[in-house]
């Protein structure tokens, strides 16, 4: 497959056309930027080790018959994947509260939940991303009944999933954001799954890992990169 | 039955025990107040207005084999009601779109939802009642699944019944919020379902009437909570 014109240029990554019709080119860049872009950096060899780590992590997915657009890896830092028709929500899959569900329901940080949370937020900059449910989907004509039904299935158990894949490498997952994409009625996991998306507490040097900590420790984070790309590969 | 003592002195109700175990009473007040309590007022004669909206919807809603807590009116402004185990969510059913839903997502005032949207919020004021969703009700303990299950139907259902019943009065409900409670496996609406609880549209003077309305303008609302009183009874 041959990379093509240029699609989409994203706070990290790049889109580009295929030779193929229906294959697109995902390319990871070493910037990374919070959600709302105010806080940005570059971390050397990052695009590199998300590229890495989300082709592992979909093909592992894969192995549990997880349907994911990844096709191939492209040289080092490339994805070649599955064009879709993107679904405009972004899942987040909590085990453990840190952050902003403790400040809005008063949990102390760390607080193991008694079974995983899964939030819903629409992809919408503009708008700052607001958190979603299935109505609104539905009303709003952002996904149908049946899209948010398989997307909540797949999350869930991609958690479970995950949760134990991490645990074998002393890691403890505390929460990721999935995105998924749609093509004929099939629901595919879709853009990646890296560390820039998930966030692990190493249980062996009690730190947790996280994009907040990665933009606050942009020299430091080279080398959590390249260890977490080498765990993930035990 | 017989009034009893005192057991909690809300914002503009007051519940009493009675003679009875297993049956409370709901004194309405005139007093209104905005959700945190910011803005409060006092309008002659809502107290018995909302006692007796309260007690025709729940007597509607009874003929739709909705079940409620209501059981029989108590003098002017007062019902007996079935004493029950508070579920600790408000459900928000909305069938336009206004104010905050407005705002989330760039929606035009006054837009025409193409299904009902059902929103969840935890009843804390001290966490200023934040959106919750099914996964947190079940992992904070909130609710179970079976009672955020038949919440759901029933809030559905009682918009679908009060959407024509306030159609035929020359009313478009725009929103509303319900709460609930448990006996045993059972889910009964609870609290009033009254002007201070839905927003409507008087599709002839075409004028918003809600809380945030009747706060605004004190002196003119006698007039509006009677003629509501009024219409209800048509």
């Amino acid at each position: 497959m041959e990379k093509k014109e240029k699609l989409y240029d994203g706070k990290s990554k790049t889109l580009y056309a295929t030779d193929k019709q229906d294959v697109l080119l995902l390319e990871f860049k070493d910037d990374i930027a919070s959600l709302d872009a105010s806080k940005k950096g570059k971390i050397k060899n990052k695009g590199s080790a998300n590229s890495k780590i989300s082709a592992q992590i979909f093909t592992y997915l894969s192995s549990y018959n997880v349907k994911t657009h990844f096709i191939q890896e492209s040289g080092d830092k490339g994805l070649f994947i599955k064009k879709l028709e993107p679904i405009l929500i972004r899942v987040l899959m909590r085990n453990i509260a840190v952050g902003d569900l403790c400040e809005r329901f008063d949990l102390e940080e760390g607080t193991e939940l008694s079974s995983p949370i899964l939030e819903m937020y629409l992809k919408n900059d503009d708008l700052k991303n607001p958190p979603i449910n299935e109505y609104h989907a539905y009303s709003l004509q952002i996904a149908t009944q049946e899209e948010i039904k398989q997307m909540s299935k797949n999350a869930l158990k991609i958690n479970a999933v995950l949760k134990s894949f991490f645990h074998r490498r002393k890691l403890k997952l505390i929460d990721f954001t999935v995105e998924f994409g749609k093509n004929q009625d099939e629901i595919f996991v879709a853009d990646e799954i890296s560390p820039d998306t998930f966030t692990v507490l190493d249980t062996e040097s009690d730190t947790l890992y996280d994009k907040t900590f990665y933009l606050k420790n942009l020299s430091k984070s080279e080398k959590i990169y390249a260890e977490l790309l080498d765990k993930m590969a035990e």
